[in-house]
């Protein structure tokens, strides 16, 4: 089955927005298993968009449109596909009676323009939008099925995944299931390679490699006459790179970030956490912050940029950076004491680095960081060399963190040693 | 003329990255006053691709195709575009001495198929990649001329903006200028009132308004036969928001972000700062910390998640935290003069609030945030309630404090007052 998205804005035309809806649904289709060769952007245009919408009809068996479902006369993607379709739109008592409540829950006046919300085309499916107040729509035509679907991403990502996935998956005779390995601390050549032959002998399922920043992405896709077959099928295929990657392998679980598998696993040992950061500048902290009730872990993180501060603040001594420099093993290692001493969380993380652009020398080039991580009385340091601008480095300098804490508390609990 | 961006990759195609290159060369020819109708995404794909490319052709003046310009065999962007447009691909003996000297420099070893990047099409323009290997190239037929630009944006961004943007402004009779003018602690409906009448009058220059996460940008273009006549148009419209949004205009500088404003005030007045973050956890240093430099001003950061980190860092009373909650007025300000007194910084910052998912009450929704801003001797709180998810009440409550932290600055040094 193939697909097409077809994405409408004029935002997206002046680049005022980037187009990150296109990637999800390009990424979730593609793990749906249906093949995707065409994606548009085209403005709130009627001629362009009946235009745009029709090619993709001529060569697509199911469009995935996006945006253009709001209130004001500018909005007309449920117009114009209804024409293409040949549909009229009718109102539909249901959606309208949704539209009523949203607002008066939030007891803001719902203004005329409102209503042309609830009218859908005659005989498509209604997808409930419960983040706001354009319902999605899903049009069957004979050759051709069109997916409309609001355009805030907060609206349109759990319309897709609690409403459309299931629907696609009734549409093909086969069931696809897919299931993400997310693996920290290797990067992807590495990875590929481990898996070489698994990539060369693929059939059902198939695997494929995602690079995000410091972590790689392994994903198994089954196709099968029910999703229990499916689930089968990929079983075999996890254990095997469980047994491949081992501790590398950070979550199985499609919604577990790299932040948040590492406050599970320092609330799995009751263990608290602290930060002392240089040139992540709080990014760390900010990271593990994300995670939703990590304040019984957390207890307090330090950003310590100049030199004065790493002395006043975190007990540095002034030899060791006039011996060292502050960007080195021994402040590295300082930091993480220091912090553990000050806080007397079980679990210290210390960043010193060169993000650039200027500061670098040949001896400490840009890009060169030093992570510090102490669990309970065991410090350890890796040096590290980023490439890239100075935001691209603190990234990369803020995910080796959180992988050298996953390893530390992993190995210090459970022995395991990290090779490659 | 109008313009239409075509973005060659697989990778596109299944969601593995986002294109950011799409929005980047979108807002360029919007600035450059070239209309944009339809962006398309096509793989790596010979027939595919070469269809795309005929049909925008058919529609459009220019055309911009990014990405397929690599040494591999996938890499096809430059032999179909040639082929669409009647060319043959010569070797080109400036390109390959580039590609020698790049690879030399490097020290890495040549291999065969990088010297497909040396092909070009007869007659065609080369354009020098400073960062990579892959030149660009601009082909110019009939009626329309094609602009071939490698993928990765660090490549992409400074080939189009060095040599492709003074290209396009040598095409068009007319030369297009543009600035941006960056509105901070105003929304957009209410920056959007205050300029309808500019809006509605607008000819030669034409002003529109870009939102950004607690910003504005207000972009005049202007067109003329030359830059300098193109910039006469702009400045007595520029002069005209300047009078009417006056300080909370913080650059009309297209680089400058907001955090590098903040910094640039602190180091005009010589002051230095400290933050304390409680919901935000570390992104405003995070932010700060962004803009090279920033050692000369920042003191230190604290992140103090939990109450306990509150009183035991900063030394917030345990009564005060007991009457009026973590997350209230009094706290904010306790915890500005707390980092104040701990780290003589002539300015601190100080963030509390319920970001959620969890941790909200009727009388204290998820979004309440309180921000305190100190200067001197002087400490201000300001209540601000944010919607959306955990991360984006987060991301608000960062420009915000950089806004409130360049308000308060203003107004010790210059008995400035904000008033909307």
């Amino acid at each position: 089955m193939t697909v097409e998205l077809i994405s409408v804005g004029t935002e997206l035309l002046l680049g005022n927005i980037v187009n990150t809806n296109a990637a999800f649904l390009a990424e979730q289709c593609a793990a749906l298993g249906l093949s995707c060769y065409y994606q548009t952007v085209v403005g709130d245009n009627e001629e362009r968009l009946l235009d745009t919408i029709k090619t993709a009809m001529g060569r697509a068996d199911v469009l995935i449109l996006s945006g253009g479902l709001g209130p004001t006369p500018d909005d007309l993607t449920k117009e114009t596909a209804a024409k293409a379709f040949g549909m009229k739109l009718v109102e539909d008592a249901h959606s309208k009676e949704l539209i009523r409540s949203y607002f008066e829950m939030r007891g803001k006046e719902i203004v005329d323009s409102n209503w042309k919300q609830a009218l859908i085309p005659e005989g498509a499916i209604v997808l409930d939008n419960a983040n706001g107040t354009a319902p999605g729509v899903i049009m069957e035509g004979k050759d051709c099925t069109a997916v409309l679907l609001p355009g805030p991403p907060n609206e349109l990502v759990p319309m897709f995944k609690n409403q459309v996935v299931p629907y696609l998956n009734s549409k093909t005779k086969r069931v696809i299931y897919s299931q993400t390995v997310k693996i920290c601390g290797m990067g992807e050549s590495m990875v590929a390679e481990k898996i070489q032959d698994l990539i060369d002998a693929q059939e059902n399922p198939t695997i494929a490699t995602y690079a995000k920043t410091g972590e790689v992405h392994v994903r198994i896709t089954a196709s099968a006459e029910d999703e229990k077959k499916a689930r089968k099928l990929v079983k075999p295929m996890r254990s095997e790179l469980k047994e491949r990657f081992k501790d590398y392998i950070y979550t199985t679980d499609e919604d577990t970030t790299l932040e948040k598998s590492c406050v599970d696993l320092l609330v799995a040992n009751g263990l608290t956490i602290s930060t002392m950061e240089s040139c992540t500048g709080g990014l760390i902290a900010g990271r593990l912050i994300n995670v939703p009730g990590v304040s019984d872990v957390f207890k307090a993180g330090y950003v310590t940029y100049s030199n004065k501060a790493k002395r006043k603040v975190l007990g540095v001594k002034q030899t060791t950076l006039k011996k060292y420099g502050a960007v080195s093993t021994q402040v590295a290692k300082e930091m993480a004491e220091g912090v553990s001493l000050l806080t007397k969380a079980d679990v210290t993380i210390s960043v010193t680095g060169i993000a650039g652009p200027d500061g670098g020398s040949e001896e400490k080039p840009v890009g060169l960081v030093y992570i510090g991580c102490r669990v309970k009385n065991k410090t350890r340091v890796e040096e590290y060399r980023f490439s890239g601008n100075r935001a691209k480095i603190r990234e990369n300098a803020v995910v080796a963190a959180l992988t050298l804490l996953r390893k530390c508390v992993l190995e210090y609990y459970s022995q395991v040693t990290f090779k490659q």
